[in-house]
């Protein structure tokens, strides 16, 4: 009898077919949506029509096979993509590129960064710190904003010094005879390091030094040096080196930059608001709030970042998770198959307060870019007429946008990372694999918790607003304005009342209010233990970061229930009211169990409660839209880029062929394989030593005769 | 007048200074610390001489050039490794080189990976399914342990099953005319995945595939199955692939592998339990539990590469800490130098309570292989001589140890995942470079969370476990033993009487007593939730995870504690005791607070107290022993490999030092400088659209003369 093994001993399994079931009872118009977390239907069209133009382009769309690139091969890609998009530059106008580029963001973050410095980070600093003449030399005359002629790269940190700018040690000495200034390194630490484009890119630098005028130093100024000529050569004075292997987004040339006593005209200092006269006389900035302002967009940009990587690893965990099957449920029946990882509550309470905490980020991202469009319009308008009051009351807005832009950035950064990985995890060993996505998302995101401000020191700063401010409502009583106006009520709000019963967890107004208790409580408790230690703010550190993060979470959910409550397409409420259940439940309150129930905010029975049954009546409330939800996000499998989340749901195909092409099989043995032949057929020990260790040889060599 | 610009503004950094003189005030012997951090002075010097035979090592030492390898690189030199290597194994027993290659695997992991899926996997199945004499075939008499004629690789994962081994779907199909099985792969789902070694490397593969005898399906058994002939061709009916990129741990070659209709011997099956006559008739194994044993030491290994993966880590971060200044302190006077990081309290917060886990990894390691070892030889001793006795009493200690194990590597990896990330935040910008070494490590050692079973499954089970103890405990009256001993007492401890204020919290014993009620008090709720959900175990699977990791912690806590109170260097125990502590309230208590809290284990009081006090207080403490803490790690530059984390803590030179070498600055043209000098010189859009778009061409074009 010979056993017929041809015949499959199981069908194959068809992850295609469960997501087309899932698709099938969508409950809502992912379109509209759409429109929500784009914020409107004109720029989700947008956004649709930009995907569209960079997925067919040829030169811009991303593939897998940039996971099996090399450094040098990202390097190159990345450049030939800029030149790609230097194209685009030249037809549209620069709001509408920037859309476009924060696009390109999620799923090519390199070329992103690497274009962003030039056009971000230089451009934005001859923006914030030129004189309008000054900003229309370099940016317009000279077509640099159309990257052309000049490649510029932001030379401010140094190898010793980063987030602690003013204290940077590069100098910028003016010599009064020449009319000059001299830039120089004066060690090692204060050489510029980290600066992107510099390795290979850059023409010029807008390098920030402390500016030294007849000996006395004024400060951290900036200053326009050109780098290298127009035949790419470096200049004399210039040394530059490549920083070499980074954790992620290797398509950045970041480099070192040292100078050596390189001398430029005074009219290349950036002179918006600091002036050196020929004779040496200083002009100083009225007020230094507001050479600070082009710090703000990189926030607004990264809050967005945070809510398209979120949206495009848990669309990725989540179609994953509907395919995938494993186990069976512990209420299975004898002939049902395994069940999908989707359907098990410990899955659905690891991915769906994700996808809550991403709707969230989304509407966040669009108050807090179009909060500050407004409010840095209104300042350059105001300084532009020099009307002392509306530069009063814009410096008042910008303080307060600090306050919710620094929050925001550590928080939602610190976050997506957490997502990322979380994601990751929940695709289990497919989730290492380079081609699932995760790995490369996380090596390329985990630098934004750290660039732009720290985010421990972005935290702490905000947190000592908070405290600073509850300090002058309740011992001053002054009264706050913008993102802390409910600290106001301060007085009232300090105690041990609880605030939050079981029932009011279906609320989220009410959790709202009971954050703004806890940052109240929690704000005034470390402005007791600040008195108790002499003002030293560095003990309280700790709690000043995590008053931070729940302010950031106040203005996520606060910008969430608006926007919920003000949409025209109320077809969308009741799911997204869940969704806003979900996240102020899960990463809200049980995320911050530890303070809720430490100032008493809270109940232990509403902690248990909400642990279990709230939590996880919410998942099973959510479930039937999650892959609804992850569609209305609109990322096409471009954007998506991975073998496990395609929108076709065909994970195991996708994935085989992916590996497939990438790694052809008739290549079937190593380059080194004759090495690793040669180890296994090696000869005996003994004849590799000669036979010297043998019984023969011990008699001889023993022997004395 | 002309500026002398030449003359230093400020003295340069001088990092290593500082570190001298946090050595000079060490208050111990950092020799003795390392006895209890490896648990005995012979293990200690053990550990020392291996490492100093592989960091001068002209093949096994790494170095930072690695930080630079392409894919292929990795690869062909972790095959150069493996043949250096084979030159230890014919010279050490087998216990002893496995402590070496312990070792590697902080400093080289993949190369520990890829010998060990040989060593460890392939040869570990032998031992756990094969019998005696096939053990003795296989390993010995083919040379394979001394990685000669075969290299083997463990072919269980397929794409469609991971965790589920019992659901995998590859047949061995009995062919009793042939005395033959015939292995084949059903499906694409079936298809083996991530198979270590496959790609390039294996000649043979230890098979799980389901057993199927005259038509009947016997469960997933064991088999050795050829796949490469001694030339290294594939044999006929093996289709092999390379799995392409991963997140880390690019020098192992995973494939994938099909077999169609592949036949082998009868007794190429391992039937140490399992056994099929030549007429087909099947016996099975006594004791299933008896042939899972083989995973218990991938879990060993594990929880000892947190230990020292951690301690890797947080060397680097803390030698950073104290060379790197960085703004001044609030309480710092004008003429101050700024601030070196470990001086911050909330940098402290950060770092310290790593430190302090991983002392609390070291000791918890050493017993856990300890208990580990034990027991596999009693039981192997049981079963060698038919002792039905020692055989149950076996698999009674089996059953603590699978408890114990896998909620330590569950609790463990994952905890050593956060560090490695916490550790590279710490070091700001500078973390993020390669040379750094946190980029690798995280990408290395992210797959520990997953693989030899996924983290949430393992703490599933563990849960499941304490909850199904407890169970019999309260209703049934039955007694438990081993690590779940202090269940015995949850009558008594069930209620909400709060054991912890905060005099006791400088007494780990008492925390330790907490921990206890805590996992009690959980138990008991996820158990009245489990009986009102009709035993719907699924549903809670995150109070079951939680309950995982709060065993670890009781583990580990334990450990630790009864470490301290035996050791004879009792000069030591006042900075253990600190570091027992500041371990069991910060991690334990602040990381857990919500549950302390939900189940009034603890009061409110304690954790305001645990927070503005108890944890400050414990890190200024043990803040003048953080360099004399890491140092006792004994950790040499080799194995640290980090730009930031060199013994001399002249962060600033080495790091410059290891950029210059790896970038030669003398290179200072991108290979595609030509092009991207060709997108800043471009001709004018109007030229490059040939003047189509112009006044001329509109006037010729609108006119329709």
């Amino acid at each position: 009898m010979t056993v017929n093994t041809t015949i499959n001993s199981k069908t194959p399994p068809n992850p295609r077919n469960q997501i087309e079931l899932e698709r099938n009872n969508a409950q809502f118009d992912i379109t509209k949506m759409n429109y929500f977390l784009e914020g409107s239907k004109e720029r989700s069209e947008e956004v649709e029509r930009f995907i569209q133009q960079m997925e067919r382009d040829p030169i811009l769309a991303a593939s897998p096979k940039q996971y099996d690139f090399t450094k040098a091969e990202h390097r190159e890609w990345t450049a030939k993509k800029i030149a790609r998009l230097s194209k685009y530059i030249e037809l549209e106008t620069f709001d509408e590129f920037e859309r476009r580029i924060s696009l390109i963001s999620v799923f090519d973050p390199q070329l992103h960064t690497r274009i962003g410095v030039h056009l971000g980070l230089f451009i934005g600093c001859l923006r914030g710190n030129g004189s309008f003449d000054q900003m229309g030399y370099w940016a317009l005359k000279k077509e640099t904003a159309f990257v052309k002629n000049i490649y510029g790269c932001f030379a401010m940190t140094e190898l010793a010094h980063g987030s602690n700018v003013a204290g940077l040690e590069t100098t910028a000495t003016f010599d009064q005879e020449e009319d000059q200034f001299v830039i120089n390194t004066p060690h090692i630490g204060a050489t510029k390091w980290w600066i992107g484009g510099a390795a290979h890119s850059a023409t010029h630098a807008a390098v920030y030094a402390r500016l030294i005028v007849k000996g006395k130093d004024y400060g951290v100024k900036t200053f326009v040096v050109p780098l290298r000529d127009s035949k790419h050569d470096l200049l004399p004075g210039i040394s530059i080196g490549d920083i070499g292997a980074k954790m992620g987004r290797d398509g950045i040339d970041n480099g070192w930059i040292q100078f050596s006593s390189v001398r430029i005209p005074r009219y290349f200092m950036l002179q918006k608001y600091t002036k050196v006269t020929a004779d040496g006389d200083v002009k100083l900035p009225p007020n230094d709030q507001l050479s600070y302002s082009a710090l703000l967009s990189g926030r607004v940009v990264m809050v967005k970042d945070a809510f398209r990587w979120s949206s495009r690893v848990i669309t990725i965990a989540t179609r994953y998770a509907v395919g995938r099957r494993q186990f069976k449920a512990a209420t299975a029946k004898p002939d049902d198959l395994e069940s999908k990882l989707i359907d098990y509550p410990l899955h659905q309470r690891r991915l769906i307060p994700i996808l809550a905490l991403t709707y969230a980020f989304s509407n966040g991202a669009n108050v807090l870019a179009e909060t500050s469009s407004k409010t840095l319009e209104e300042l350059d308008d105001a300084v532009a007429d020099e009307n002392q009051a509306g530069i009063d009351a814009g410096i008042e807005s910008m303080k307060s946008l600090f306050i919710a832009s620094g929050s925001l950035k550590s928080t939602c950064t610190w976050l997506t990372l957490k997502n990322i990985d979380e994601c990751r995890q929940s695709c289990g060993g497919h989730g290492y694999s380079s081609y699932a996505g995760f790995g490369k998302a996380f090596n390329d995101f985990a630098v934004q918790c750290t660039w732009e401000g720290d985010n421990n020191i972005l935290g702490m700063s905000v947190g000592k607003q908070l405290v600073k401010n509850i300090s002058s409502v309740l011992k001053d009583g002054v009264q706050t304005s913008g993102i802390l106006e409910f600290l106001n009520n301060s007085k009232s709000i300090i105690g041990d009342k609880v605030i939050l019963t079981p029932n009011d967890l279906k609320n989220p107004r009410k959790v709202l209010e009971a954050v703004e208790v806890a940052i109240v409580r929690a704000s005034n408790q470390a402005l007791i233990t600040l008195d108790a230690r002499n003002q030293d703010w560095d003990y309280i550190g700790a709690d000043l970061v995590q008053l931070s993060k729940l302010l950031a979470h106040f203005f996520l959910l606060k910008s969430f229930l608006d926007k919920v409550d003000a949409i025209p397409e109320r077809e969308l409420v009741p799911v997204l009211d869940k969704l806003a259940q979900l996240y102020s439940a899960s990463i809200i309150l049980e995320g911050f169990s530890g303070i809720f129930l430490t100032y008493k905010v809270v109940s232990t029975e509403t902690i248990s409660y909400l642990s279990a049954e709230h939590i996880p009546t919410l998942c099973t409330d959510l479930r039937p839209h999650v892959i609804p939800l992850t569609d209305a996000f609109q990322l096409s499998d471009m954007m998506i880029n991975s073998s496990l989340g395609s929108y076709d749901g065909n994970i195991y195909e996708n994935y085989y062929k992916i590996v497939k092409d990438n790694n052809p099989p008739y290549i079937d043995k190593a380059p080194y394989s004759k090495d690793f032949e040669a180890l296994l057929n090696r000869p005996s020990l003994e004849e590799r030593q000669r036979d010297e260790i043998s019984d023969e040889a011990q008699e001889i060599l023993s022997s004395d005769k």
